[in-house]
This record gives C-alpha cells, sequence and structure tokens, in this order.
C-alpha cells in the first residue's frame, strides 16, 4: 500500500484518467466515457478506457495493460474517473475485478447515481478491506460526465444547441435572403460533431425549407460508425413522403415527435415507409418537448435505446422552445465575419425565446475556435458536482 | 554597407519596428503611429518609434537611441515602417536626418500617402546616395496603419463599430428588457479602447434613453491624457440641455451632426453650452453619415483636428446606417453568455441594414480573446496594400 496520499499528485493522476475516457466519446454511449490509471509507487503501471458500448470497461482494460507491461496490480492504487460497477450488465462487475486483483486503495472521481450502483460499487470495495477515496477532481470529471449524469438524473438526454449566425447575431437577411453564413471548414466541425451524437433535431419548417437529408458525413480518419437518430419536431404537420428523411427512414433512423393534432392516418403513413412515432399528448410546443426528451432518453423508446446526446439545429421556433421550456445544456454557436443588420432580420433563437432577461439561460463558456474567419464558441451548463 | 540583403532578416527586422510603433497608438494621433529598428553587420543598434505627437519622429528616436548606446548609425540600415518624411511640420525631415547620419540603406515598409509625402522621402534619400527598399513586411505595416491611411487617401476616419450581444445576437429581450449583456472585466476593455480612439459617436435614441456620459474611463497603469471627442448624430431632434453629454461640453468636447431638419434655435442654444455644430446638407442618414466623416476626417472641422479612429457605440439605427453606408471598417463584438431568443428581441444592428446577402459587409477575424465567460472578436477590413 502505498504510504501516504498525496491531493496533488491525486488530482494528477485523476486528470489523466479523465483524458484517456475522452476517447469513447460517440462509442460508449448510452454507457458513461470511463478512465483509469494504475499507479503504484509512483510509477503508472496501467492505462485503460472503457472503448465501445458492449465491450470491456475502463478497470478491466487497465488491469489487462498492467499485465501486458508485465506489472502486478497488488497493492497498487486505482484511479477510476466514475464509480466502478457492482452489478452484472453486459460485462462483469468491475469492482470485483479490481478486488480479485489485489488493488490496495481505489479513487474514484463521481460516484455512479445509476440506481444498480449508487454507491453500491464503493460499498463493495470497501467490504473487501480496500481504501477508498471519493470526490477527487470532481468538476473535471463532471463536466466530462455531464451528460450521462443529466440522463440518469432526469431521465432526458444531453441538449446541444447549435446554430451559425453573422457576426450581428442574423441567420438572413431582413428580406429572408440566406446562404451558408459560415464557411467550409466551420460546416465540417458540424459534422464531426454529428458524427458523435446520437440524435439531431429539427422543426417542420427546417424539414419543409431546405429538405434535409441530417446525416453525419464528418471527414478525416476517425468516421465512427454508429447510429444518428433523425427527430422531427412536427407540432401540427407532419414531413411529405417524398422528403429525404422520409425516403431514407429505413436506412437511418427517423423519428416524429407528433402532437395531438397531427392525424393518425399521417402517422400511420409515416411509420409504414419506417419511421418511429413518438405521440404526445399536449399541443404546446414547451410540454412537447419535455414529453419527448423524458421518452428519449428512457428504455421504453421506440429505438430501445436510450438517447445520451441530442443537438438541436433549428429552425429558430424550435431552438426558442427549447431556450423557453430551459433544456438547452450546451450550444456551439458558429459565428460567421458577415455584416448584415436591418431589425427584421431573423435571429438563431426565435419565439417564444425567453421575455424575462433574470430568467435569460446562462452559460458558461467551454471553449472557443477559430476556423478561418468563423468563430465557434462552445457554452456549457455550470456542471454540478455537489 | 552591409554586403548581402536577406529578405527573411529584412522581414524580422521590420516586423521588430512595427511592434516598437504599438507603444504610440492613442498618443500620436493624427500622425501615423511610425516604429524605426537600425541594423549594423546583423546587430540592432538602435530602436524607435513616434511616441506622441508633437515630438520627435522614429527614425529621430531611434539615431538618438544608437548615440545612446555609443553606436554610431553610419553605413547602417534602417527599417522604418512608413516613409520616412521629407517636409517641416512640427520637427524637422526624417529623410534629412538619415542622410546627415549616414544610413547607407533604408528599408520602409509602406510609402506614405500623405501628400506632403508621397515618395517625395524616397526620392530624397535616394538622391543622397542611400539604397532603398520598400514594401518589405507590408501587409503587417499597412495592418497598423490602416486607420491613417484610410485618413489620408479617402478623408474620413476609420469607423469601429462597437456592440455587445447575447450568444444568440441580442441586445434585449422581446418586451424590450435590457441590462449588461457582459460582464465586468469585458466591460473595462471598452474604456481602455475609449480611451485609445479620438471619437465616439451614438444616436439620439441613445442620448435619449441611456443619457450616456461617453467618456473614457481607464483604468490601470496606462492612462492616456488625450481629447475624446463625443458625437451625436442628431438627425431631426437635439439633446435636451439637461443631458449629461451638454452639461459637460465645455470639458470634454461634444459635436453634433445635424440634420437639414434641426431647428437653428436649438443647435444655438447647444452652441451656447459649448457644443460643436456639424450642419449636414441631406437628411438622409446614409448621406449624413458620409458628410458626417468627410468633415471629421478633415482639418476644417470644428476642432481643427482631423479625427483617426472613429468608435460608433449604437444604437442600432446608428450602426444599422453605418453598415448600409458601407461605414465599418472594424467591428468590436462582445458576446455574453446569455441566451434570449424570441423573434422580436432586438439585434445590435438595426435598420435599414444590408437587403442583399451578397452586399454584406465581410470582414477578416483580427482576434479573438476571452474576458471569464464574454467573448470578443475584433474584426477588420481586410488591410489593403496595394
Amino acid at each position: 500500500m502505498d504510504a501516504m496520499v498525496d491531493p496533488a499528485v491525486d488530482e494528477t493522476h485523476m486528470a489523466a484518467a479523465v483524458e484517456l475516457a475522452w476517447a469513447g466519446l460517440g462509442s460508449v454511449e448510452p454507457n458513461p466515457m470511463v478512465g483509469c490509471v494504475i499507479v503504484r509507487a509512483g510509477q503508472v503501471i496501467g492505462r485503460g478506457c472503457h472503448e465501445r458500448f458492449g465491450e470491456a470497461h475502463a478497470e478491466v482494460n487497465a488491469l489487462h495493460d498492467c499485465l501486458q507491461n508485465g506489472h502486478d496490480a497488488k497493492g497498487a492504487t486505482a484511479y477510476v474517473t466514475l464509480e466502478p460497477c457492482c452489478h452484472h450488465g453486459k460485462t462483469p462487475p468491475c469492482a470485483d475485478a479490481l478486488i480479485a486483483a489485489g488493488l490496495a486503495r481505489v479513487v474514484i472521481a463521481v460516484v455512479d447515481p445509476f440506481e444498480q450502483v449508487s454507491g453500491g460499487g464503493v460499498a463493495r470495495l470497501k467490504d473487501a478491506g480496500i481504501e477508498v477515496d471519493t470526490g477527487v477532481a470532481v468538476e473535471l470529471a463532471t463536466n466530462q460526465l455531464a451528460a450521462y449524469l443529466k440522463r440518469v438524473r432526469t431521465g432526458r438526454p444531453w441538449v446541444i444547441a447549435k446554430w451559425a449566425m453573422s457576426m450581428d447575431g442574423r441567420i438572413a437577411t431582413a428580406t429572408g435572403q440566406s446562404q451558408w453564413i459560415t464557411g467550409e471548414s466551420a460546416r465540417r466541425e458540424v459534422h464531426a460533431l454529428r458524427g458523435r451524437i446520437d440524435g439531431i433535431a429539427v422543426g417542420m419548417g427546417t424539414v419543409l425549407a431546405d429538405d434535409p437529408l441530417l446525416t453525419a458525413r464528418p471527414s478525416g480518419p476517425r468516421t465512427l460508425n454508429r447510429t444518428l437518430n433523425r427527430i422531427v419536431f412536427a407540432q401540427t404537420r407532419v414531413p411529405p413522403l417524398d422528403r429525404q428523411l422520409v425516403k431514407t427512414a429505413t436506412k437511418t433512423p427517423l423519428w416524429l415527435i407528433a402532437g395531438p393534432l397531427v392525424r393518425d392516418a399521417d402517422l400511420a403513413a409515416l411509420s409504414g415507409h419506417g419511421a418511429r412515432v413518438i405521440r404526445c399528448q399536449n399541443p404546446d410546443p414547451i410540454a412537447m418537448i419535455d414529453e419527448a426528451l423524458l421518452r428519449l432518453g428512457g428504455r421504453d423508446n421506440p429505438g430501445g435505446t436510450p438517447l445520451t446526446n441530442l443537438m438541436v439545429e433549428g429552425g429558430g421556433r424550435l431552438l426558442g422552445s427549447f431556450a423557453a421550456a430551459e433544456q438547452i445544456d450546451e450550444a456551439h454557436v458558429y459565428i460567421g465575419s458577415k455584416l448584415i443588420g436591418g431589425q427584421a432580420a431573423p435571429g438563431p433563437v426565435g419565439d417564444p425565446g425567453i421575455s424575462q432577461l433574470n430568467r435569460s439561460i446562462s452559460l458558461r463558456v467551454g471553449s472557443v475556435d477559430r476556423f478561418d474567419d468563423d468563430v465557434r464558441i462552445i457554452y456549457r451548463k455550470a456542471s454540478q458536482h455537489r
């Protein structure tokens, strides 16, 4: 057992474990991203992360890495970003693997709120005589796990609003003219993001105006082979059958969030073309959003797999309703270098939006990046780790 | 004389001269910022810049620096960011100083378009047998001199539009609620900028709604003691005499850009309180802007000193008119971390703005900075150095 516990050393190793975990983004959902670092006498002897849904967890991969490197984990300390599981899921419990390997101490960043774990992993380790510390680098890990934590705690997916606007916050001129607000390399980033999320939502206005395909067309070396669910909020109208979204529904899932006023026959026709339907009871857009998020984030949705990350791309009305519903957790704002002006030129987030300034949504700046003459700011909810 | 000319070495020394010149920003206007580096046998033996209006020019300061350091500039190369002057202004001609000091070679970034120089400095140096090269690091220097070059070439000051908006491009809610969109440290930056410019313009709507003082209240070590001209565009109405701007007009200059419909008696009353009046012939806001810029950028304005940099702070209507007049050269866009939404929520740049997207103003991203959860993007016109 390590003789002394140095909080700064703990933070450093946990930060390294968080760094490892990012490799799972877009591949492990609905599982959480998890990273693990195993240290003995100040030396890192094993590293691992949860790489892909259904495959080995981070702890097991890190223990395996120890063996590969010719190290014995007996008496060592494991740093794990999320509480090790104690239930039999797709894989055996990680807590048991750590106990079997003879770890002396397990340091955990975040205690898993998932009801089948929720302190059970910590208890199991302690029962086996292992020293357990929690809450190390908790802000860093909570930030990484924010989408998973929201889904587990509230049953709703993490919502990423995305829009592109001119330097003065417009998406078209006052006469309605619009075209690419941002350049090629900013648009590549959007496709890269689509390749890492579970769902992408648009309103009917966007379906009718743009006939979008809404698939992920990421370029570059890391192309994930995952399912992107395409979701249309259809309050009163549904997409005509000749839309690209409908024609590709058997290949890439298409979901309809249908208001109570939509005709059954229209939904039946779309179901016949492979669309999955979530029928809402309340025609109010804010209520529809809440109902839809609870369905999409649960296991009883028509796809059977809860969605962890959902991107809302527009139009302005749908974004305005998500804002009013206080269901925007993250925003990817692309700011182009055109100046448009004109009081009637539409902004990216429409009605109803927020009318009382003290109720406006305040997010934190996560990152600022430049793509040629476009700037992307990623905003996120402040992490709630207490 | 240096035996060989190495273009990369020339660029490096000129970049250093540009760097030196920045120290004059906000102190030298209406003169240009200029920097000078003197090099012999690869060694920098003198550095100087134009520090303050009315004081010594960069070349003279650099020659003086050589002497101070015990170096003789004879046979050396001088790198100057702007063509040395050849006329007697507030100081004797710099070309003569370089000739007298026995420089072998003078490298110049930008040839001065000012009519009393305009190649005359180059000719004078060449006549004295000095080797002269121009156009070195011309993009860097042109960028630095953009405001001076615009004023000399077009007779109009460089216009910096400034606004703060929410992450979705709003300055208030749909019901008109507004308060600070950005935080304390972003607002400090605005005051620092006010401390480096010659004039700040607002529309009558802003005067009536906010009763602003529009003085520079920069904090920190470098507080310049310079005149900030406060300019009100008064198309049809003028500020009431009890406004802060009017009450302080004898201390800090207040200018009225008055449309032809404003009553003479109103202007006379304001003149009596110390305001300077520029009466425009045309009531059209775009024509008024052009007329005003020509007056403000010329020597026949009521203050007698041409304005080099003019910041337009709003409101939206004035910014929209400057956009339509295609007279925005630079934009300082502050983006706060609030999300507001609502289609009727006003944007920062109002009417008329640009109705044809292909006529929208495209600027280049100059810099991106973060102040807590606010982001500032500075956009500038692409430098025109050909």
